[in-house]
């Protein structure tokens, strides 16, 4: 069982960054290895071509992933990225985000794992990032 | 339909790269999109310490995610790697590796991918790769 | 020499990329592999914890090593990126940031290189991207 | 001071990885945050194709680095490649390899820095890779 569930997470979301709270990121499902969160469709993501930006991809990995960190660990987690990878693939469509994270290895000073945005929908993929997060100790 | 079999896979192998017949790399699966090969644990792998060196698994996700290329593309396929990330998560145990691979992108110019390394018999990650490949025109 | 000058970057930025017009962004110099740029620490970047965000440090390098690749090939160039790696090693100190992109090939289809920032007075890097941008035909 | 000279790291390399000794590796300069190896061109690297294979070039990168870091801490350290992210550029020419290595960061938990590999008498980098170490307590 996770340490928090959804509702637990979207409150710690609105309590410490309450400048995301506008972008009304849904966790949609939480257990000890796997993550899916849903980001609606919004204007304010989008480039001026119309697409959703590479750092905005960058981000919801970044923060999706972290989310699962909390959910397995519990919210006095202290956890910093150090190394992130993700490579981008197409461009996404005009629908809802859907990021699935994993958890691959937790260890006693490191978190790895990855996770995968695709458009709701399809099962391609717009982006996939692997990220490695530093635990407090 | 794949464009060639695992048989088919084993025989591009041994023409190809008779420099690595010895290692007795199985293809277990291939389809489409995924890939599942099977190396025997066998001495010639490890380092004095006793487990697999990290030069040998990014052999490996290198090249079982080149077989599912030449299982999708068959057998004239020029790819070369441009781009590749691994994380190494566990020492491997005494035991045959088991690599899975997948390909999250087919583009003209690029071929995008991950491929997961385990120990038979565990469902813990070794390393996990993300690769590119650049395509012939 | 560039085909683009520090000027001539400057002016791109504004018409093609309003929305971070109030970030700053000074490139201060530029020549056919090499891009330096200055961020003015400013407090819209920063996280309630007073530091510059991971996303923030992403977004620096992928439009620094952008403004690098106009420099060399002009403004008509519609490049995206493929691959960005970064590893985050310092907290920033409340300081411009200084970052210096590197190119390290441009072929037909893609072009790669590296992203280093710091703190303005610090030689120890805050963070390090190697990134991959695909070029069009 | 490096904790260890490019005489004691030969003396390290033969008596801890016999295996790579006809590589005939040679140091030729390591400081605090640099080294700068040579491999003699020699046959056993080689692909049918006549060129080095990629994962000899991974090999070179994480042997490189890990030089740099015995150079700096000493024949005692432990360390183990928690990640390797590598782009590969050009096919080597028929030349001496020159490896350069960077420590960016030496914390306590981790070392992070990159590896440039260029053919003896060209500028242009055959490969880049940006690598993590995770060091002993």
């Amino acid at each position: 069982m996770p340490a928090m569930t959804p509702e637990e997470l979207h409150k710690f979301l609105e309590e410490h960054f309450p400048q995301v709270a506008h972008f009304d990121l849904k966790v949609e499902h939480v257990d000890d290895t796997t993550i899916r969160v849903r980001l609606p469709s919004k204007e304010q993501h989008l480039r001026p071509g119309g697409t959703i930006s590479g750092p905005t991809l960058v981000w919801l990995c970044d923060l999706g992933f972290y989310l699962l960190l909390l959910g397995r660990l519990g919210p006095v987690a202290q956890a910093v990225t150090t190394n992130l990878n993700i490579n981008f693939m197409r461009r996404p469509e005009p629908a809802d985000l859907i990021g699935e994270g994993r958890l691959m290895k937790l260890g006693r000073a490191l978190a790895v794992g990855d996770f995968t945005i695709r458009s709701d929908g399809s099962d391609e993929p717009v982006a996939h990032a692997t990220l490695t997060y530093s635990l407090p100790r």
